[in-house]
């Protein structure tokens, strides 16, 4: 007993020598989330005149001075849900040192919590099966390279024989492979989903969609470069013409059921102009696509083969009716005028779509919630 | 191409008003690495009396003010290897907004960057064949529990049908089932070591050594909890007790050649006094043991069976030759003297082991070039 008690002391002191502050047991509890879900965040900040509190698009606030050094406000009413924050203190940005949980968009870095009052949040983990997630290398001899993508195989894959459908998931502009995993919480919310019987074991295939990386840069050869929303082959038809590369790799390497009834797409911002894009050109190969704010542009004729005829190829594809096309987007979404515009087309042309409105933006509250949705109307 | 560009500036907006910072290309490149491997750090700070720059225990310097608001240093003969480090401003830590990638160490988040100026650093990545890393839930009869460990791959693993030898990597105090492939560069070091031909295509197994933990805080299901050095059931035995659980799930779900000759068992700090408490319990198990900075206690006797007769053990495990019995440390470790004991105890039974004594202390930068040194002397 002694003896652990000198040696954790010996940690304690040589750990504070190497480190100014945050190493161990937190001196305020912040964030500081109740029962009853609110949410009281605490920072110390001696000498500052300001101290902001911004949590994603949906709080910024000025927090209370308590005492000499020290700032606070409490939160009621948010939602269940993963929330990304910072503070700002005197116009700097500063993260929560009382708070190890951290994650990058795109190139901000911000902490982040979980809010799970009723332990029913589908983005929180619980006492369910849990699925794997691998990171892999696969050969794209399109692009001429190796490639690095996440996949999601449901509770028990290892352990059975059983093959299974496969959801094909794109991000963003400024994302990469792992973001649907990070701020997009996709294992938890398919180990939740399928634990409770809302949504069927499925497979989930998250590549990378920038074709002129292999990785995400944190897996970069190029060292320390940083991750960026410019990419060159940007929205050019390259990633979709290179994207039976990553079908044909998960077809043989994965108990897949490779086939139309079995396969999806979908995808945010970019990611939804891919998911359309590809399930456009290859109408015999998703029953099923999901469009999450897509960033729909049709003045991209003559860019690639690939966004040519577009309102053609959508007959055609709507003629081997889709078993689903669905479409989320947020009412003050910067994309909803040209989203608002791809609806008329389908409508003129009466193809069958599903439209989801929901609040807010161009951001992942709304992107985690149509995950949600969509993974409980598939391979039904 | 005009609705392009309205996309990126809409973009850019949108995302300027949620975040005050950080969000695009930096308007400092920082750290700014030059192909010398010269190190320039560049930050924004107005207002600010002083500001330090804290690079894990090898630097704590001032930097030098730069016009009204900026401050830089530069930093010559640093030795490649992945850094983590923070900026103290004004007696705050504060992260380098300009730097997109960070590590955790326990509670700590810290910015990092990979020296790598000649391409031949083991722990960066580079253009060569990579293995797979898989996140899995096992199952723990002893413990009664699933819990979350990482698995790497070597390249090639799922497109062959060969079996592969495996080495068990365990963590430190503080550290969970994700810190060997973070801050370890676990991945890194064999994808370029393989490659090379400097060591064998081999499994490496991460399990988490907290055993009342099922996962990493970030996968907890108790929500917000905050990683920490303090854990139930440490270094009591528990954890030793339930590693068949691990050693059977692992031998039952990858094709491993399930054998002495083909198993090696490390560890750093108390990963390192669980490696050698379960090889001197296991003497079947085990032809390759690593003790990185073992956490060595000689005071445990009676609060487990397994810590009890250790010279004995030893003696017995000696007995069937392990092929490689190896232990490293640094001069400067607060445990080297208790190391030194250890040493006693084998050299007065004529154990032969071999002996790595490096410099520095109880850190990273020490583990890190124990594993590229262990991995290449195992299962030759």
């Amino acid at each position: 007993m002694r003896r652990q008690f000198i040696f954790l002391v010996a940690l304690l002191v040589m750990t504070l020598t190497a480190s100014a502050q945050g190493f161990f047991a937190p001196s305020v509890n912040s964030p500081d989330i109740a029962k009853d879900g609110t949410v009281t965040f605490k920072v110390k900040a001696p000498g500052a005149d300001t101290v902001k509190l911004i949590i994603d698009t949906r709080v910024d606030t000025l927090m209370k001075r308590q005492g000499n050094d020290s700032w606070s406000i409490t939160l009621r009413d948010l939602e269940p849900d993963l929330y990304m924050y910072y503070y700002v203190i005197d116009g700097m940005k500063v993260l929560d040192n009382e708070n190890a949980h951290t994650l990058r968009d795109v190139k901000n870095v911000m902490n982040i919590f979980v809010l799970d009052p009723k332990g029913n949040c589908p983005m929180a983990v619980h006492d369910v099966p849990h699925g794997e997630v691998r990171a892999v290398w696969y050969d794209s001899p399109t692009l001429g390279t190796k490639r690095r993508m996440m996949i999601y195989l449901p509770p028990g894959y290892d352990q059975s024989r059983q093959r299974y459908p496969v959801l094909y998931l794109l991000h963003g502009t400024g994302g990469d492979e792992t973001v649907w995993l990070e701020q997009g919480c996709t294992a938890q919310i398919l180990d939740n989903l399928i634990a409770s019987g809302e949504a069927e074991p499925m497979i989930v295939v998250m590549p990378n969609g920038n074709v002129d990386e292999q990785a995400a840069s944190s897996m970069s050869e190029k060292g320390n470069v940083q991750p960026s929303f410019s990419h060159k082959n940007w929205m050019d038809g390259t990633f979709e013409q290179s994207f039976n590369d990553i079908m044909n790799w998960v077809d043989n390497n994965y108990r897949t059921r490779a086939a139309k009834r079995y396969r999806a797409i979908a995808g945010l911002s970019m990611g939804g102009y891919h998911s359309l894009y590809i399930s456009a050109n290859q109408p015999d190969d998703f029953a099923y696509v999901g469009l999450f704010s897509p960033a729909i542009s049709r003045m991209d004729q003559g860019k690639s083969k690939i966004y040519d005829d577009l309102e053609a190829k959508l007959v055609a594809q709507f003629k081997q009716r889709p078993k689903l096309y669905w479409m989320g987007i947020g009412d003050k979404d910067f994309l909803y005028n040209d989203n608002a515009e791809f609806r008329q087309l389908l409508d003129k042309n009466r193809l069958r779509y599903t439209y989801h409105e929901s609040g807010a933006g161009h951001e992942w509250a709304n992107w985690r919630d149509y995950l949600v949705i969509f993974t409980q109307l598939i391979f039904k």
